[in-house]
């Protein structure tokens, strides 16, 4: 059994409760960081932690913990766990004031709450499905307008990946004014020739740490980065395709709605990214 | 303390409380509903539970109960804690898994989490601010694509509500494409001569239990009713608005982006609605 860390106890995880007044539970009134393990080593805590900073600067919400506190109950974690490749999920939300109200509480009288437990997923950096690839399908992109702002609102994310499951697929691009906005959990990249083609960062997507991390490592390995929509059709007849999240890495897409990138295996450039991301992030760990 | 119901279990709202696993907690994956109480009887129970149902249908989540086993339970929570006017909140969710996946849980082996609390709010019906009116402001509308379930995403009209709050107002309109689409947690309504205009239904705006029986109500009382887009713009021209919902009723907006209504008092269609309707719904309590 798991132990997890709510509000600055760990306990075992089946004694892990909040209120149901939180405002997490009644109005997805809370942010999260997913952070990934290698090596029992933390990959890019530091991107993960201002990016939680700047998600509660826009909802104007108090951290409960410092960042160095927040490194500490991080590691803790995973030597209680003993996690050696894996994910650390943490959440703050607005806590649980005495009733429901629209009106954000007092934050003196009403504490963040904060929860973050450990997934041990031994095998994710030499996973399968980076040699195979991902199949995508489009479905349009109904989420709210701050998708820059990590919420925990995930309920169209997780029925776009039910979508993906029913087609067949493994996951969702999610298409807005006839552009590619991002995967359900994921920064979505094209390649053309020696070209990555992104969509630029603003209110529509997540600003992915991954993202950057994979956009820097790109451009230190001399490719060539162009931040503009793209369309499905556009992706269809591209060289290659792949996604990129704190959990995945670098993951390639052979198949968009149905249709086979190039010869339908892994694109050299995303297998490429990928290796030197992984190597990249093992040396940065901590 | 008031005592509220989770899961089958009539508790102390201190001892109130779901996993962290709880996927309303960790992704906003539950619905909810609101019903008023006015002379200890519930107030359109009926309309609330089709809603659920049709809301738990869109999503397809299981309701871990039957319609007269949540009647038993709004009952016997009036009861319990001696609620002579005020509301129940009732949310259900998909459930605790015994991990975070974006993808669905098995609804054999996950049951729906079921929540129940009041809120006693003596002196609901006879409320002041109706004398008085609402003061609103208008905002940009930046939710999901299907409001027309009642989902817990409720960050952005609780961030509206802050915004109406900072700027001295009561509420927020929300506009989409230049048109109103309905207040932060009720639907919106101008009046121009006898007639009352307001929003048509779509996946745009909830589908308001209240709104329904006020309409009715409208066409009872032989005024007009156009079902229509309006601006704020026009809104600001009309003799008098108001907003419905089931824990205000009808209640009368007296000043849109700084601009009064008519001679800045609530309207008297307005206010003949509002007794209209609370006379017809003690009628029909149950």
């Amino acid at each position: 059994m798991r132990t997890v860390y709510v509000n600055g106890e760990y306990l075992p995880e089946d004694q892990a409760r909040v209120s149901i007044f939180d405002r997490g539970f009644l109005m997805a009134d809370g942010v999260y960081e997913v952070t990934s393990v290698l090596d029992g080593k933390l990959i890019d805590f530091d991107g993960h932690a201002v990016r939680l900073e700047r998600s509660l600067g826009e909802l104007e919400m108090a951290s409960p913990v410092t960042r160095e506190e927040l490194l500490e109950i991080h590691r803790e974690l995973v030597r209680l766990n003993d996690v050696n490749e894996g994910m650390i999920y943490l959440q703050i939300t607005r806590g649980a004031p005495s009733d429901r109200d629209f009106v954000f509480p007092d934050a003196e009288t009403t504490p963040s709450t904060i929860v973050l437990f450990t997934q041990n997923k031994p095998g994710l950096a030499d996973n399968p499905a980076a040699r195979k690839g991902m199949r995508v399908i489009s479905i349009e992109d109904m989420r709210w307008g701050r998708r820059d702002i990590k919420t925990v609102q995930l309920l169209y994310p997780s029925m776009g990946k039910m979508m993906a499951k029913k087609a067949g697929a493994d996951d969702a691009w999610m298409v807005q004014d006839g552009f590619v906005t991002e995967g359900t959990s994921n920064n979505a990249y094209i390649v053309k020739g020696n070209k990555i083609i992104t969509r630029a960062l603003s209110n529509d997507i997540l600003h992915g740490i991954t993202r950057a991390a994979v956009l820097r490592c790109a451009a230190e390995a001399q490719m060539e980065v162009e931040e503009r929509n793209f369309s499905i059709d556009e992706a269809q007849e591209a060289d290659e395709a792949f996604i990129t999240s704190a959990s995945t890495f670098v993951m390639p897409v052979v198949e968009i709605d149905g249709t086979k990138l190039g010869d339908g295996t892994p694109g050299s450039v995303a297998t490429r990214l990928r290796e030197i991301y992984l190597d990249e992030s093992r040396k940065a760990a901590i």
